[in-house]
């Protein structure tokens, strides 16, 4: 029998960070361990005068590290007597993004210094941070002219979410500290380049992940952006790009190998390699097992989907698919990425914001609505509280409730926000299928597919799919263990490609959600009336004629679900 | 000085009946009795099968006159030394309507005879009973084909709240009632009846009020509709027509006296003269202080806005509105009605059944959504959870808000609801002003008119008109009396017509709302969304080309309204 063999996953989520330790014959976790972020408002900087703006404390980052490593690793040896420290093999990491963080020459983040450290700008500009917004419409105004290819890939429009927007209004709010960085670099590549004691900016080795998928990088036109184009910007932005990268790099490779340094810190072998970073969603569809074929959905307050096609064709092109990128998830395939920006936030507002309550309220509110039958509260609405992400990708789009009466309970309601995201999610899938991506089988996974059965159910019975569940509750952090296992290799008692590292590490869960047929029939009808709002709202050409007597149609079908036709 | 003189009041509301005994020199109230009805819930008989059924208890109607008439007299005795029963020359009573009572040949509620105190269908059809929703799009259909003289003063549209549908209905589930009955008797024309001891249906003197805005009565066409006509909805309302009436009458002419009986169970003097039943708001805008240019907008649970045009020109008709009849709410003029269906009760449901408070939370809500600018939410919605009453006449739309975040709060829905309120009661004034009508004030009356003043506020801005306060809190329950004094005339110490009465008896009350012209502004920018929203939902031919583009342009209001105009 071989030795045994181990790696760590650190799974970087908005409000903290954890570690996992995986056994990398079969995927198990033996050990885990949480930090919440301290700084800010639940891990995030925020700021009363602007709603738009979320930071974050890059200290935490570290101190999470500190803390969760050993945590974890004495977790497992206190299940596991097989296990030791010297076994671990690898260490891989997923973080949200796109975070930019500025760095100076050193590699040191700006907010380290004690120079900067007031300095909101200098922080992490966290993926929800949308202050970006008019220097996004300006990047997508100008690629739309001068480099409509930049675009195509990522969905047809550039996102205030996304590297160059935040970077960009840096310049503008905040000059001293865009002079004050060498450069920017994304938090999936600022870990695994911390983690490898990288001294130097231009030492990072940076994942094709972030970069394809937020920075307009593609070899296709020799990496970034070019200088031209970023000089339309504004020049500062042209004289940036020779601090940044030439080249990145899909996940079979390493980002570098543990530093002596952190190796003391987590009681590992120095030296044993750190996996290429990536985003959470692309680390946690490996983590879920996915494969040509399957559309994983990472539903947590956004939902994430990711699926793959094989790279040895060209790349589809998907409008309004956040975007396309060879190598994102898995090395030999076009990682194509689509999401829904508010799915449990949307829950959360309505439960906690609006009606004021809390856990219990939510599961109140569930047992309540799951009573109801498919088109019973009359009730249709748009899943755009956060704006829209797939496939329209406009932010600046708003919620929309049609159907109240006097009568309407908040539990209609929660569930008319549950049929909206799944109503949304349909519309990704049928936007996947219609343009060469084709969904055979949807495996989800994140807290709400676990803890949330109506949930599920509604899914199933919208999108006419089985819903099928990961069997991981972790599937970034198995996801980025997974990748740890193959930058450490076969020989080293890891994998040499992550097809057979997922067979032998991930399952599916036994739970399962069919589709009702009755309950189909009843969103199908349903599920045009959304296409309805969300086509004249979302400004699609060729909205019905019969929009107006959309309120009619709806009481139509509210009379048939509940079974009276004639009052 | 001439001897003092006092009428009585009675106002039958949804829920009590309260009693006012008034000085005739001046209006003051010098006493008030309330009864709330025992039967039902909160005074309405409720069918846990049928949320559109609501009944009344004819029995409670006349406990409550016995409970409250003596009690005020006591109060009025008490408070003031020169009062006396004797001095009291005449009573007036409005009740809620289209409120129709099945009664049987000695003139008895049929609800009160033991044989059929059990079924719902002998009781008193209250105005919000909804049941008869297909017969009245029977009724509107048929007498759009054969007779649309009879809508054409109705707004176009016959209601299922009124009194064809409700008897019609009453034939097809509950025929052997509707056999039984003799006459079906509006509660308006009812309550003077049985004050006057009226033995048979045949001598009740029935008020042009309710006749002429319920039940298609009109002396244009000779009466109630044509046998003919009510042969085409069933033969057998044809041949109850003979046996409702042939006449009506305006409120200058007395419904009757007071009879030995009810006399001796108040302590008045027999004879008195019973004033013509009318509606509630019709009476309420007599207490208002109404005059032509005048709208009275009664604002409750749901909104009657009234208006008079002089009877001497031709009838205005104004589409969408819910009636114009001559007289019936203050001889030599016609009577004007419109209403919204749902204003208190749209804020009720937010506040109690989706946000589960109480009324602390509605003053709680309203306290936070005064610190609001105008457009600041980023909302707009329609008012018509119940529907819409005034100006498209249709009770089957519904519901609808736009533009929420996940940062949306629920006194941000609140102001927004009340914005909607404010939104369909300014169309209400913008079709009478169009038509020929002319509204030059504002006056409100009823509870959230006296107890919001952020409510108050933004109708002022909303609508551009100082919004004035009747001074009365009960002005149907002074209309009523004033009634009564013009019933018993000048020389009993009452007066000869309404104009002189009111000059004495009503007032405003010192507090009024001016337009804000910056809030103005905003709203003006908002009520154009809002009536694209109404129109387009609606089904208004000529919805705006840009319709789909609202949610933008929502936003670019909001984004004024909060001063930030880049992000």
């Amino acid at each position: 029998m071989a030795a045994r063999s181990f790696t760590i996953g650190l799974d970087f989520g908005t409000g903290s960070v954890r570690a996992v330790v995986v056994d990398c014959a079969n995927g198990h976790v033996l050990g885990t361990s949480v930090f919440d972020f301290p700084t800010g408002v639940g891990g995030v900087i925020v700021d009363a005068h602007d709603p738009h703006l979320a930071r974050q404390n890059p200290a935490d980052y570290l101190a999470g590290m500190r803390a969760t490593v050993p945590k974890a690793l004495a977790a497992a040896a206190a299940l596991d007597p097989g296990f030791m420290n010297n076994r671990v093999i690898g260490i891989g990491t997923d973080t949200t993004g796109s975070t930019p963080i500025p760095v100076d020459a050193r590699m040191q983040a700006l907010a380290l210094d004690p120079k900067w450290t007031q300095n909101l700008a200098a922080h992490a500009w966290l993926w929800k941070d949308h202050t970006g917004a008019d220097e996004a419409a300006a990047i997508t105004a100008i690629a739309g002219e001068f480099a409509p290819e930049y675009l195509a890939v990522l969905g047809g429009t550039y996102s205030s979410e996304w590297f160059w927007s935040k970077i960009w209004r840096c310049l503008k709010v905040a000059p001293d500290v865009f002079d004050a960085a060498d450069s920017w670099v994304e938090l999936a590549d600022y870990i695994p380049a911390v983690l490898a004691g990288v001294r130097t900016p231009a030492d990072i080795r940076r994942g094709v992940c972030a970069a394809g998928h937020k920075a307009m990088y593609s070899p296709d036109w020799g990496g970034l952006p070019s200088e031209a184009f970023l000089t339309r910007l504004d020049p500062k932005l042209a004289a940036l790009r020779g601090r940044l990268f030439d080249k990145a790099w899909s996940s079979d490779r390493p980002a570098g190998t543990l530093s002596p340094e952190w190796a003391a810190a987590f009681g590992l072998l120095e030296g044993i390699p750190i996996a290429m970073g990536a985003f959470d969603a692309h680390y946690g569809a490996v983590g879920a097992g996915i494969t040509t074929g399957t559309l994983v959905k990472i539903i947590g307050t956004s939902t994430c989907d990711i699926a793959i096609a094989p790279a040895t064709a060209a790349a589809p092109i998907v409008s309004g698919i956040c975007g396309t990128v060879n190598g994102s998830v898995m090395p030999g395939y076009y990682g194509v990425e689509a999401g829904q920006s508010a799915v449990g936030d949307l829950l959360r507002w309505w439960v906690e914001v609006v009606c004021g309550g809390d856990e219990a309220m939510h599961a109140a509110l569930s047992t309540e609505a799951a009573r109801l039958a498919p088109g019973q509260s009359g009730l249709v609405a748009l899943d755009w509280n956060n704006g829209n992400r797939t496939i329209l990708v406009d932010p600046r789009l708003t919620g929309l409730i049609i159907g109240q009466t006097l009568h309407t309970t908040r539990a209609e309601i929660y569930r008319a926000l549950i049929e909206a995201t799944a109503f949304g999610a349909r519309a990704i899938i049928e936007r996947l299928n219609a343009n060469g991506v084709t969904v055979e089988r949807v495996v989800s996974c994140g807290g709400i597919a676990e803890k949330n059965p109506l949930f599920m159910q509604i899914y199933a019975d919208v999108l006419g799919y089985p819903m099928l569940l990961a069997g991981s509750p972790q599937t970034p952090a198995l996801g980025a263990s997974i990748a740890a296992a193959v930058a450490a290799g076969a020989k080293a008692g890891g994998y040499d490609d992550f097809e057979s590292a997922q067979q032998q590490m991930t399952q599916l869960a036994d739970t399962r959600y069919l589709p009702n047929a009755d309950a189909r029939r009843v969103y199908d009808d349903l599920y045009g009336l959304y296409r309805e709002l969300h086509d004249t709202f979302g400004g699609v050409d060729g909205a019905r004629a019969d929009f107006p007597t959309l309120m009619k149609r709806l009481l139509v079908i509210r009379e048939h679900a509940i079974g009276d036709h004639t009052s």
